[in-house]
């Protein structure tokens, strides 16, 4: 991967909005723009942030823990250590820089921190501006290899599915599934889970974001399993909701429907058609059907180097798709006491149409 | 767990900081408050914000995904759901509630969220406050009831350690082991582990906080394991460094050197002696061998409902420790190439001393 180039269109889009410079903190743009691939722990504990002057070499600016992995992951940049903290570093090497007017990233910026670099902008006459999503626009288009990434990552995550799922038997708990899932997805190369695997079954699976309980798993009820990974970075994110033994008619009924907005709502995906269109083909189905209270959040979200970004599949983004864009499809139908029944897959936007990332074998069409 | 009398407390201090309210954001102190345990995706989506008026009831306020387990779990609460997000949900909600001055988490709030608050206030006149630490002050005092739970906490990650250390040996990978550890956590009881598992071999354990990689171990390299995790909310946090074989004569020499400055460390911590004088402790003795700038990380950390968490054992921190305060002691010394050894172990400070929560069974005494 070529960071310097990235960072070349961040530096264009620097000069154009008049910034000498822009500090990254957020860690898929830091990643993104850098390769390097360090962890935070939480915003308040950050692993570095990258300094980007409108011209001339950029840096990572980091702490002693990091220092060896910065300079092997991030080798074409200039590694800067913060002992006594950013702010003291900062303070140092703006004048150098020649930076008078810093670009910080508002949306991953804490506000007490914030409250200290306009104590900094006292001191120095450095103006500290708020900007938000440069980097995020361009991580919204994915090139080849990027995407050849995020079929990968979608790819493992079938094969775990496909592990697991042979596997699991009335008896089991929510709990145990999910550790199965998480420790499989290690053993077979993934980085880790891209997030905290849903296993929900019975009533619990009318709550869209269960945590994996105690309950096990019985004959006949609904099974939830929504689980994505990391691989080379990049995640993966798919939900199947199937029974294990016979499911009932309201079961059957319910899957159709929903797979049923799920396939007229990827069919209608390309480049050039609204989000909120694309979220409107599966809510109309849903709702056509007398369910639409039941369907309480958006389509589907965009995926890349986090499970969570830009394009969101909403009623309320009017945005037009764009070639290059990742989302999952993702309606759901949830019942308070009986259940829920969520189909999530991936696709890339293309000219034409989209590409869908997952194959039929863990289809489980009623 | 009173989580009322908890937020009686915390509205005790609103009223004396003439605040009307408090929006709690910080998923710990949400936790703390509340019991609510859903775990927010990142900073920028929650899973709830506590909205805590001056006198009377209290709210907890998150969106439909998370409706059941908000209900189910802190039923003493009030829900309020804000389908048209949260900024409309506090515009009709803080009149109602005759709130003019409303305190927000400045450590946990975005930049970019501070500004919309500006605009609300700009429509409504009701003042947004920045406030910092109100609920952690609580929370760095444990009472009975959770020193408790972190000494179980403790408990399981070494038996856990102990059952994964007997299998260890040469040719297996640091990323094989640590997906056995949080696999076995996982399998032991714990919710998750409360931070990735580090273990890194060889010259990986230079680095304080490695990525466990495709790197093996071989006899004779020093082996360091860095785990914690969650049992019932509240986390552990333990480095063992070790050789599989016969260690050499530095490694025996550096690990006695780091084994002593601990013992100095933890021997001196008692309520009433400033954190900084505990870090000077274990400092000096490394310093005094010649390895003061191998030694580049504070000596310690709170650990409570956060894995990290004040009061931090740094010499820049001056505080005096106080009974019921739970931290690592965790010196270390790092040599580029030849690798590290850091050793940790969790203590709660008591009026006359300390309590260590780790069993010798896992030490490794050379």
């Amino acid at each position: 991967m070529d960071y310097q180039q990235r960072i070349n269109k961040i530096q264009a889009v620097l000069r154009r909005k008049k910034l000498d410079g822009l500090l990254v903190s957020q860690p898929e743009n830091r990643r993104f723009l850098s390769g390097y691939s360090a962890l935070d722990h939480g915003i308040g504990e950050t692993a570095g942030l990258l300094l980007i002057p409108a011209k001339g070499d950029s840096w990572l600016l980091t702490d002693f823990r990091f220092k060896l992995q910065a300079e092997a992951e991030a080798d074409f940049l200039h590694i800067g250590l913060y002992p006594k903290g950013l702010l003291a570093l900062l303070r140092e090497m703006l004048p150098d820089l020649g930076i008078r007017t810093l670009g910080f990233e508002s949306h991953y910026t804490l506000h007490s921190f914030a409250e200290k670099l306009n104590g900094l902008s006292e001191k120095t006459g450095v103006r500290f501006v708020p900007t938000t999503d440069l980097v995020e626009k361009l991580r919204v288009i994915k090139d080849e290899d990027e995407i050849a990434k995020l079929r990968a990552s979608v790819d493992l995550n079938e094969k775990v599915f496909e592990e697991v799922y042979s596997t699991i038997g009335p008896g089991q708990t929510e709990r145990e599934i999910a550790l199965i899932i998480e420790s499989t997805m290690r053993r077979m190369g993934a980085q880790s889970p891209s997030f905290d695997t849903i296993v929900a079954t019975g009533g619990n699976s009318a709550l869209p974001h269960a945590v994996p309980g105690m309950k096990a798993i019985e004959t006949g009820q609904p099974v939830m399993i929504d689980m994505g990974l990391i691989l080379d970075g990049y995640c993966s994110d798919m939900t199947r909701t199937f029974v294990i033994g016979e499911p009932d008619e309201r079961f059957q009924a319910i899957h159709r429907l929903v797979r049923r907005a799920q396939r007229a709502a990827i069919a209608a995906i390309r480049a050039g058609v609204a989000a909120a269109k694309v979220d409107a083909k599966a809510r109309d189905i849903i709702a056509a059907a007398g369910y639409g209270q039941a369907f309480g959040h958006s389509l589907g979200h965009g995926v890349g180097l986090a499970v969570h970004e830009e394009p969101r599949l909403s009623s309320r983004n009017g945005k037009k798709l764009q070639t290059g864009m990742v989302v999952t499809v993702e309606p759901g139908i949830y019942i308070p006491e009986w259940g829920g029944v969520r189909l999530e897959n991936m696709v890339v936007v293309r000219e034409d149409g989209c590409e869908l990332f997952n194959k039929n074998s863990t289809w489980l069409d009623l």
